[in-house]
């Protein structure tokens, strides 16, 4: 065991900024920000508020109160000035939003980034991603590309997400330094890897994982099922029992592509989302990553069974994979979350513009300008990805009672003016770069935006070491240059 | 005539900076960097060299010689550091790239960003931005406006870019002042306007415009035909001949959606782009903006005509247009080059953020991961675009004697680590800030990172100033609120 696990509770073992505080002046916190002696952790103080729930809704001249971790009040700012608070946080051209969920990714493959573009799912997969990562896979490896990608993921405006990749117990110990909070789903497949032997070797590693975390506050550990093409269906047999027992979430990439149904077809006579359905493995904690090329009964299935669609937009797209019908699937009343996957495959991990993607490509693929409107891709992009990961009930919204998982977006640059639709600009017109600040469980991550809790040039010096070991061995095998694009 | 054109050659009416140390100095410029007793303007040495041309070329170790505005060599580093110039300007982290050409926008539109979302082009042009600009466009609103979209144009790597809207000559001298290379195609369309009567009134308003920019350097203008559904044949007979004369460029929406095709059909029996063959409106100076839903037969006559396609994937997906089949174009022999739309379509103006969708959606239309690889979208908006403009002895690639039009984007973010691959971290990685230096004919644009001939704090003070007049001008019209969205 490499590393400790902190049980202080909702902070993992970063020091509470505000706790410290506390303790130094004496001050007794409270819940309730409706009683105005008390005294709050922070408030903060934007000019606007989209709180995604209730829907549609911006609020202006109101703040928001943090108290040990939890958003405590929703008040009128004159209301909130009031308040006594260890900090009072102005934020005059800042929306806050709740913090993004990022539903589905391989941090550790941001390492892979630009190594092989252009190139179909499979192809891109056997013949330049996978022998690579037989080849480099291990802890190191693991640990660099996390911190790149969680850096990313935060300045981006992610606050969760959930990961699938090997050495999950090394993406978890990065995680809980870094602050975010997770699902990791360890990746079940029946192929030997630096981290486990087969599949049954992943299953047991993982679930020891499961219970190291089980008293985590923020990091969550699910089964991640590669494929219903790279997992034995006795495999996927023993995973349906034990989520029968667990009540563990589980992520499957499912319906990537046409060419996974037609051989899944060819392979059990089933579309796989019809054989992961007799296998007993749709419920209400089933992530399906993907999801395109769907049926009427397909959609069926997804609804009947509370299954949610994992929709990844701009992988889909590079990968020439298709594009789920995320219009459709919502007018059927089926959850739809988003994530970016991994950086080997989008090539950015950056949320608010996986969004806005999100909100664009709904539009072609119905031909109805009128699909995933701004507000509506939000909503996908938090409450969606909360619904997904079963943590609605601690984030997804801005919502007293919930967790302080915030976000603050700056709208006074040039590319988001002038301000004619608070939630436009944020939709439709961000870069992607606004985000001033980041709140994960009433911990800042990022302030005046600069990260608290990761170092960018230590992270980019420990990953610009890696290209040339990519090109050595490359060289060491193909000495024509020619393996790999 | 409220404006003043400069005399004073590529650099329009900004002092020229090395002119003016020339002067001082008494330096005498030359235009061939063999010579090494010679003294240059400016020496880059970027990390990397991305000339385009000749395709997927990248360049270490090397230096590009700027003299009089030109490129006058592409030298190896120690041979550069040795060369008499001006300017020795070392850029350890970036890549340098010829700048990208824009090829389709509406800049003043910028000021109605977000202002009618999610609704189809024709709810959106007749129920939203056609009452509004009857409203309100002047020479204000085209002055704040152009501002506002130049801003972001060339923080977005534009240095070239092609406008089409009301007030072409506040436009014009808005692009002198900053300093880019345009296309200005003048409107014509019949509908009575702030700026012009009728048809008739564009071509006479425009051909004046034309005549008195017929010697600048870097502004060229030509006729902007709206659509073949808002001018009548008549006119369209009238441009034909005009062309005819004058040897000026055509650009003209066709093929934005299938039901301006249907519409075609219904009215003159014909495909959009066969009414406009007939007509003679097509040929190697006619450039055919969006072209979405193409039979082999459209292609067939974009192919012989030698006319181009200007590409336009967000605005295409934000108004669920369609898409143009861009890999079969090009695999055709058609020309293709790329453009932004305006800000009340799109919602950005990166031509970065853009040529990153074209990649991502070409694979998407054609299901093929190979099409529209980062090496080709890179030339599509670059020398595709000049192509398109008839410029491309001029601009579109850093070869020497072409014009000095370059930018640097820096790649030492972490969101563009590692560099496993330089041209597929820009195109794929991006995230359309990572520019630093911008030059358009050896001028300097931006320098650092920031913008030298344009102020942001005030063009968005300017721009900040419309929301209300649209406010208030929409519950005047529609006291319940609910005319625009």
């Amino acid at each position: 065991m490499h590393h400790s696990i902190s049980n202080s509770g909702l902070w993992g073992h970063l020091p509470h900024p505000y706790r410290a505080r506390r303790q130094a002046t004496g001050y007794t916190p409270v819940m309730n920000a409706t009683n105005p002696s008390s005294v709050a952790d922070l408030i903060i103080h934007p000019e606007w508020i989209v709180p995604v729930v209730p829907r549609g809704q911006v609020l202006t001249n109101h703040s928001v109160v943090v108290t040990d971790g939890c958003i405590t009040g929703i008040v009128p700012s004159n209301e909130g000035q009031r308040i006594q608070a260890i900090e009072h946080l102005n934020l005059p051209s800042q929306a806050l939003l709740p913090g993004l969920v990022n539903a589905h990714g391989h941090s550790a493959m941001t390492l892979l980034r630009g190594i092989a573009d252009d190139a179909p799912l499979r192809t891109w997969l056997q013949d330049h991603i996978w022998p690579l990562e037989a080849a480099f896979v291990s802890e190191t490896f693991v640990r660099d590309g996390t911190d790149l990608a969680l850096l990313e993921l935060v300045m981006g405006g992610t606050t969760t997400f959930s990961d699938m990749y090997f050495f999950p117990d090394v993406t978890a110990q990065r995680i809980d330094l870094a602050g975010l909070r997770a699902q990791l789903v360890f990746p079940v497949l029946d192929v030997a890897t630096a981290w486990a032997t087969d599949g049954e070797a992943c299953l047991k590693k993982g679930l020891a994982l499961r219970d190291e975390y089980r008293d985590h506050a923020l990091i969550q550990i699910g089964i991640g099922a590669h494929s219903t093409y790279s997992v034995p269906e006795t495999t996927l047999r023993k995973i349906a029992t034990l989520l029968n027992e667990l009540d563990a979430p589980l992520q499957i990439h499912l319906h990537e592509t046409q060419a996974e149904i037609t051989g899944a077809l060819d392979t059990h006579g089933e579309r796989p989302i019809s054989f992961l359905n007799r296998l007993g493995l749709l419920g209400p904690r089933t992530q399906c990553v993907h999801m395109t090329a769907l049926t009427d009964e397909d959609i069926d299935l997804l609804r009947s069974s509370n299954s949610h669609v994992i929709h990844c937009p701009r992988s889909n797209m590079k990968l020439a994979s298709g594009v789920s019908p995320v219009d459709r699937l919502l007018k059927a009343g089926v959850n739809v979350a988003l994530g970016t996957d991994g950086a080997a495959s989008n090539n950015r991990l950056s949320m608010l513009g996986e969004l806005q993607m999100a909100a664009l490509l709904a539009k072609l693929e119905s031909l109805e300008a009128t699909a995933l409107s701004a507000t509506a891709a939000l909503e996908v992009a938090t409450l969606g990805g909360a619904r997904a990961l079963g943590i609605e009930a601690t984030v997804g919204s801005i919502e007293t009672g919930k967790a302080a998982d915030l976000i603050a977006l700056d709208l006074s640059q040039p590319h988001t003016q002038p301000l004619n639709n608070i939630v436009s600009q944020i939709v439709y017109a961000s870069n992607g770069t606004e985000l001033t600040h980041s709140w994960v469980a009433g911990q800042p991550l990022v302030r005046d935006g600069k990260p608290l809790t990761l170092a960018p040039a230590e992270i980019s010096a420990r990953a610009a070491r890696w290209p040339e070991k990519f090109k050595a061995h490359k060289a060491s095998i193909d000495p024509t240059g020619n393996h790999l694009s």
